[in-house]
């Protein structure tokens, strides 16, 4: 673990993060001692770290602490958090703020070959996101949509959590994009009002293009769930996880589906995360 | 300032707070040696842990905390955090989980009598409330609205922004709730889907009640702001502001009012916050 780049395992009370969930996070795999598209991941921190008005700590300070904590790892989670630094009282943004950067390494726990390959039980969350353009698409730290959507249930046979907006429409899953194989076409939410843009929802989409197959990014709602022939989960870690049985007011079992086989197949290793 | 009824100035990177905004807070002033309204701060905390499904600290244990920090203290701010504890990577809550509880002590730093007397200056921020009544009215830990908010100005003429909901209704003040003279009635915004239900709000509700005055709870649109009579700011800090100007689209210049007036002097000291 380090913090601003030196060994710690604690933050200043006073920190942002801590007082208002004032920052930005990415959780990245390192897949045979390799971090795995790091370069798109610091682009979204940087992207989140301009929409909240902060700066962002430099790349050769990020890249120098990524170093250090993928040396001899073969396998293991990267989680980094950046916050808007140590202030004061009050809610006003201290000026100039020195961002603290966390890095944190966790040990890999495989993911069971299962989920892959007959895929997962996914339910839908009576827990809502809320929409606002001005927070949708990066990956803040105010996350208690997800805490609460991800305490409504225990069953380890329940994979995932598929969140709905305030509107009723589908974004996300707790902590994974979403794509539909619907009518012979590949789906995934539009995420301009909520939700979080995945970097492996990005590299779904440019695989799913590089076998000729294009993507809508648009409004879904739960009916389609019912009606897709097919859907799968993704993120950075997981990879993608096809969904075999939904749970909600009735049950929805999807079918293996060719589409969806292209679009993992045209992923390469990236279909299976940092597995 | 004491972390679990310790002195220490850092909390564990593993925090939930850190990680997620996951915990709610308070905020008290020591005026006179007392801590104002404990009592009802105590209640919204174990409310907001409720709605959180976390637990909240045993009262004896934050009564404690409250008196060490008060001791030989004439006037103080103090700041009360409540997060879910230390937990694993995951948005999944651990079971069992332990709260921390974090309070820090800020010297007092009076607010200009002249905002009392005269009154502030409020601009309408551009930055949107999300709403979703699972998190609306509570006071907790993902705050991130609030400080863009703030964010969007310096000057020091400028004492509060007033912020709309997404849906474009009007809510609160970055830091502060709302009321209004409208039509010979006091109103103020319904809470039920954005907003924190501040206890300053609560005690004017009361204080009118007293003096025959009935507080209508209601949408309240922009339009509403520009018509109004009268409109004042409050919060359990600084008590009651009267609003002198509103900078939106167009100035809008308030006159005093005697409804108002009514309230305020039914407050007390409460009128006053912590000062």
């Amino acid at each position: 673990m380090l913090i601003d780049g030196r060994p710690a395992r604690a933050v200043s009370v006073a920190d942002r993060g801590l007082q208002y969930g004032d920052g930005v996070f990415e959780t990245l795999p390192i897949s045979a001692g390799v971090v795995r598209h790091w370069e798109r991941h610091l682009e979204r921190l940087r992207l989140g770290c301009a929409r909240l008005g902060m700066a962002c700590p430099e790349d050769t300070l990020l890249r120098a602490d990524l170093d250090r904590l993928r040396a001899g790892v073969d396998h293991g989670v990267l989680k980094l958090i950046v916050t808007r630094g140590v202030g004061g009282r009050g809610y006003r943004p201290p000026d100039p703020a020195r961002p603290t950067r966390i890095f944190v390494r966790y040990p890999w726990r495989p993911y069971p070959t299962a989920l892959y390959r007959s895929g997962i039980v996914v339910r839908v969350c009576a827990t809502r996101l809320s929409r606002n353009p001005v927070l949708a698409g990066i990956k803040h730290l105010n996350r208690l949509e997800q805490v609460l959507a991800r305490h409504e249930w225990a069953d380890p046979e329940v994979h995932e959590g598929l969140m709905l907006d305030t509107g009723g429409r589908v974004i996300e899953g707790t902590m994974t994009n979403l794509f539909l194989a619907c009518a012979g076409r590949l789906v995934t939410p539009d995420l301009s009002e909520s939700g979080v843009l995945g970097i492996m929802r990005g590299l779904c989409i440019e695989a799913a293009a590089r076998v000729g197959l294009e993507t809508e990014i648009r409004a879904v709602d739960l009916a389609e769930m019912y009606t897709a022939e097919s859907a799968f989960v993704c993120n950075s870690l997981v990879g993608i996880w096809p969904i075999r049985e939904l749970q909600g007011k009735g049950k929805r079992r999807y079918a293996a589906c060719d589409l969806l086989a292209r679009v993992t197949a045209a992923m390469g290793p990236d279909a299976i995360g940092g597995t």
